[in-house]
């Protein structure tokens, strides 16, 4: 191919790719990824600089997860310097690992230098502790010993998700010190929202918001402008814990400090937004029968990490099939109850994942507690009653007219009543003993749930029919 | 009572109530709840100053939700002017309501005035049209316009939920000047982290972070160190859109613009949590088939709005009854067909909900899109593939043994193996094809999903059965 060609293509590609890079759906477009694709295939770096470095990490990421797998470390080599690292914060972790594991050392060692410490340590802990110490041994004495200590705290802490990088002052100075510094310093943070006042030691004494700064003449001390924080967060609190007091205080950010009060860190907004994220995420997921999977995981991952919550189902299925078992006689005598007790069973479970669902939320969201628990309870177990009543006598007649048999009709109706009556009660009280005990409600609620309306439903159903029925 | 003892009992209340109002469990302490209760029945004033008054609006709403409902009214009124309104935008809507219904209009105007324009909008959007206008037309005339700009845009748009008050200034002034008018200026929002650069006619043309303000010196103009918005948020825009620009651009606050480009407000981070909390919970509580209820709805609203989705259940529920009912012979032959057949339709509903939590969520976030559409299908099938041999297996054994009746076993495993394949292609096709119509994957998908697994299960385990067993 002669080199006019290549270049004629490079211009066209230039040409194509200025707009915005997703399409309606949100993906991104198919026609910027395939000049991306010719582009890695034509090693045409001008292109990729101008049109790929350009991008904003998130969606230099978004691009990374669309590309073909073998595009990835071939883009990553192209751009070489200019690929910035903080995109890989943005992408799956399966495919996160795939690129590190790719990634020389060196190259990880030199981009991590240039981003905050909270991407430079979500990138750095996925790593092994081998491949951590190699680069970690590469950086600039400040820099590891920062990174060193935000690794040391716990996984899912704040410490862990927090920014070393803070503007502190003494209370002592003036907002004109205060400005002039800010000018004149070159090592300040990428941004920052607020400034925090400090004693020698590194004590938290306050916060001052930058309006507030903004808005105050020259003479006057920060000590007297600024506020006491009222929550500091503890660098060992979970995440998920830092992330609540933000949304109840609609915080920006926080100082993070050590056992003794000293300042070790900030908590920023966007790092608890992904918090909250991950966090609905988990509860929804776990509902659902599903863990931590993600969307790349592999083939066999997937298919091993879905059998434990399938396994337990499999026990309460057969317990719920030898429920059944008792009653094979009176099966044999009106085979229309093998026909109906699915009903009665799966109204049930409908019924009883309503109140579940409702209950693992507000517990998840703490606007369940003892307060309202008698209240919620005796609601649920209402609702409960009257939609009993409601589909019971909707199934009985529907039954009764099915197999011309109005005995049979109430029969199921009895069963319906109870059985939505148990769920509700099951549903609710299920979720707060486990609440109770400390397990999460999300993981196992709908397995116990499904087991007492399965086995409840299949237990009176049949066992009424027994005693009704077959007089 | 003599009011010495009130005396000393309002001593005593102040001792003890000067703590944390969290009980460790996250819910109002319950002595916190004694005295602010007991302080209500005394009209003890100085003490709801004191303690109450200067809680956080989220500490408030707390409060509110936490206390007996004949003591909410009460409360506010003892408070009177002290009540800051914006802890009414913390509490549930059903007590939101009940308390500004039973404000007299005047006091809510006069309180509405104190606050930012977003939580205004927020109380205000919920009341009936006349009760609307009567309060605005208490308000100034300026504050008037605002609210009336912000509720004339739709439900959920960023125009709702923007707040109207910001500080924008023109391109050509300097640092200096800009902090000067800072400086002076008395109307300025209660906070902010960014200043807005607008021509003579309201159009955008950028935007200043404060950092970089302070960071600036005087000399320099705002134009050379402004810059462009790459995603100013239309007032139209449907809330959770720009709640996912935020998310992916880490954004603090965005400018809201006409479909002008003028300036109209700003949409900041606080509010736009609120609504990825929403939007999550929705998801949530969707796929349980529970709509927007929230613990506060009475029975009766509970039970009505739960009817539907167990009505559309019960419609699938007879259809796969009616699976059954086409092999009513083949089950009176052989009853532990009846025993078993749960088994096979739960086990694929288990496993159809796994498939369906995972592709519901990653269509929620997006990141399911024609680029690994093809990839995901295929991993699913092949989970459903491999688990179902697996408990095929596991389940025919156990079943083959129970009955001792090899062939039982064998018919049993072949029809686990058919569902849990069936199950992870309609867990996977019924929401992205849900997703394609425009319909809302969470709300519909658990019906479908459970009515193929039942049918297929039911159809496939008993067609088996009568095939192979009765030959």
């Amino acid at each position: 191919m002669s080199d006019i060609d290549n270049e004629d293509r490079a211009r066209n590609r230039n040409d194509d790719a200025t707009h915005d890079i997703y399409a309606e759906n949100g993906s991104v477009r198919a026609d910027f990824l395939a000049l991306v694709g010719a582009a890695i295939a034509d090693r045409d770096v001008l292109f990729l600089r101008q049109h790929v470095v350009r991008l904003h990490e998130s969606e230099l990421g978004h691009l990374l997860e669309a590309i073909q797998p073998d595009q990835r470390m071939a883009l990553i080599r192209l751009l070489g310097a200019d690929f910035d690292l903080t995109a890989l914060t943005e992408v799956d972790e399966a495919i996160r690992l795939e690129i590190v594991e790719q990634m020389p050392n060196a190259q990880i060692a030199a981009a991590i230098g240039e981003l905050d410490s909270d991407d430079a340590v979500y990138i750095l802990e996925d790593l092994n502790k081998e491949d951590q110490e190699e680069i970690l041994a590469q950086l600039p004495f400040t820099e590891r010993v920062r990174l060193r200590r935000a690794l040391d705290y716990p996984e899912q802490s704040a410490g862990r998700r927090m920014q070393t990088e803070f503007v502190a002052v003494p209370p002592f100075w003036t907002i004109g010190q205060t400005i002039d510094y800010m000018r004149e310093e070159e090592e300040l943070p990428e941004s920052f929202t607020q400034i925090f006042v400090i004693d020698p030691t590194f004590k938290l004494l306050g916060i001052v918001d930058l309006d507030r700064i903004l808005r105050t003449k020259r003479l006057v001390r920060i000590e007297s402008i600024m506020r006491e924080t009222n929550y500091p967060i503890p660098a060992e609190m979970d995440q998920e814990d830092a992330a609540q007091i933000f949304e109840q205080y609609d915080l920006l950010s926080a100082a993070v400090v050590d056992d003794n009060g000293r300042l070790v860190g900030v908590l920023t907004i966007d790092d608890v937004v992904d918090v909250i994220q991950e966090e609905a995420e988990e509860d929804f997921m776990r509902l659902g029968g599903v863990g931590d999977e993600e969307l790349s995981d592999s083939l066999i991952d997937t298919s091993r990490s879905r059998v434990p919550w399938l396994m337990v189902n499999l026990v309460t299925a057969f317990m719920a099939a030898s429920v059944i078992g008792l009653f094979e006689g009176t099966i044999q005598e009106i085979v229309a109850l093998a026909v109906l007790m699915p009903i009665v069973a799966g109204m049930g479970g409908n019924a009883g994942s309503q109140t579940m669902t409702v209950t693992v939320r507000a517990l998840a969201t703490r606007n369940l507690d003892i307060h309202n628990a008698w209240r919620v309870i005796r609601r649920e177990a209402g609702v409960g009653l009257i939609n009993g009543l409601f589909f019971g006598i909707v199934v009985g007649v529907v039954s009764g007219f099915w197999f011309e048999d109005a005995n049979l009709g109430f029969v199921i109706s009895a069963a319906m009543i109870i059985n939505m009556f148990a769920a509700a009660v099951a549903g609710i009280a299920i979720p707060m003993v486990l609440d109770r005990t400390g397990a999460d409600p999300a993981v196992s609620s709908a397995v116990f749930v499904t087991a007492i309306t399965d086995i409840a439903g299949f237990f009176s159903f049949l066992g009424l029919a027994t005693w009704w029925l077959l007089r």
